[in-house]
């Protein structure tokens, strides 16, 4: 990535939202101590921070204010942070490294574990049902109730199940198959991320719909290029072990349709998706920008 | 327990909170089907229903309908079943069986049990967050903002985590130590429940008051119980394995204060529970004998 008005809004993002991170997350003290030291750990370690990133250029065209935008961000990055702890353990994908360090079970214990994201997820809720978040109580209800179907059984939770049973041996995911369960696992909670900010401005039907396509058509991109960079990615880009998909036997968009035609799909996508926020003008700029770096990404 | 009001209202109230289970948790549809069926299979096998029996019984002495009542008890209840199924997980307590059935990683899987817990905490937010729960916005903001304090890091996740704290062979848990723990992991999910009907009933601040007093002193009483039940209990009655925590070495309020001082102060909490909730009269006659009944239940 070049330097670039985009660069520097996404640098500016993250270091927002690791500081909000860390004040919003609760003090390590008492016996229970080591549940937030596990939550702090798994959550301060950097990471894109995409979601979050969607949530404040989502909202900053509506003129939110930076601080309620903030803490939105941040309970989103919580859910994320949460579904990254458990995918992580050793029933799940048992992986040891995340963003190159040692996973929260490998750093911690696994019930430590299991308990952090527990209760990352509900910290969530409570930090967007507090009165900091929006003077409005009828935006901080709906900010909680799109988060919570966006990371439910119909959304994220299901995802991940869904995700597993295409592991099994005799598992038959077509590209239908893979595009609803990649919806629900990863583009459910990107899609609120873009919603979480048109909420938070009190926008139209109209341009909350708009965000919705463009989070939509981003997100299924984004899988597109994270299967491309399971199959090319170097470990020292990716921070993590490649070709694992390939190696299990999974039915991913690459596997199903060759990475040339996975690579112009995400294109499709991507050009779809800066169409969806063409009425926002100069306001999604980076949004747009945001949409073109997505495929273009090395990690 | 003999055939009594409480019996009936106990009785009731478990059948509702079963049907309305059944009826408000996702079907078992598509790859993700085994998901809901861990769902189902971890909160439709009966129990007490207690924290569902205070959602409903607080609710009633401020006349809010039956049916909103029941939404917000099955939230609760889906809260509650969560924290068994992490609970009984390997990694924590490992636990074979719950309710004198396989748990759910046993008849499932590990990766299942993780992720139809993370289900069943998220749909509980999704749940009280849909207008079916209650007219006022308001309320059911305020049914989320309660429900997810009690669960989070201050509430139940962090007892939980202070549990196991406990169980560390160099851990000194006094009297004040357990007591802060329990009220953590246990007291104050019941608590947010007696307070989910204040909620719903809009009720005085003296009333919501009233009857947080009574489910702390309800909470910790039902603690010294269980206590005294894994030291005295049979197998036959609790359903589960006894004398466990006795194995562990582990600090409780019978190891501290031994059996006689544990039941004594029992006593005292049900006397002071009682009391609280005096102002509503015979609105909390189930309430005042579910107080009674829960120090002299033998499972």
């Amino acid at each position: 990535m070049t330097e670039s008005p985009l660069h520097a809004a996404l640098a500016a993002a993250a270091a927002d939202v690791e500081k909000s991170l860390d004040r919003l997350l609760p003090a390590a003290i008492g016996p229970e101590g080591r549940l937030m030291e596990a939550m702090r750990y798994a959550s301060l370690s950097g990471g894109k921070r995409l979601r979050p990133f969607l949530v404040l250029e989502s909202a900053g065209i509506f003129d939110v204010k930076r601080v309620c935008a903030l803490r939105a961000a941040t309970a989103v990055e919580c859910v994320h942070c949460y579904s990254l702890v458990h995918d992580d353990l050793p029933a799940m994908d048992d992986d040891d490294l995340r963003r190159g360090k040692p996973t929260v079970h490998k750093a911690f214990d696994e019930a430590t574990a299991v308990l952090a994201g527990d209760a990352l997820l509900t910290y969530a809720f409570e930090l967007l049902a507090a009165p900091d978040t929006h003077d409005d109580p009828r935006v901080r209800l709906e900010l909680v109730a799109v988060l919570a179907q966006a990371s439910g059984p119909h959304g994220m939770v299901g995802g991940q199940m869904a995700d597993l049973a295409a592991e099994a041996p005799d598992a038959e995911f077509d590209l239908g198959a893979v595009t609803r369960m990649q919806k629900m696992k990863t583009g459910a909670l990107i899609q609120a991320a873009a919603e979480v900010g048109a909420i938070l401005g009190k926008a139209s039907p109209e341009a909350r719909a708009a965000l919705r396509g463009y989070a939509h058509d981003l997100g299924l991109a984004f899988q597109i290029t994270d299967d491309l960079l399971d199959v090319e990615g170097r470990v020292e880009d990716t921070g993590k072990a490649v070709a694992k998909d390939a190696a299990r036997g999974k039915a991913t968009f690459v596997s199903i349709l060759g990475v040339e035609r996975a690579r112009a799909q995400a294109e499709r996508l991507i050009d779809q998706a800066i169409r969806h926020i063409a009425m926002f003008g100069s306001r999604a700029d980076n949004l747009s920008a945001l949409a073109r770096y997505v495929i273009e990404r090395k990690s």
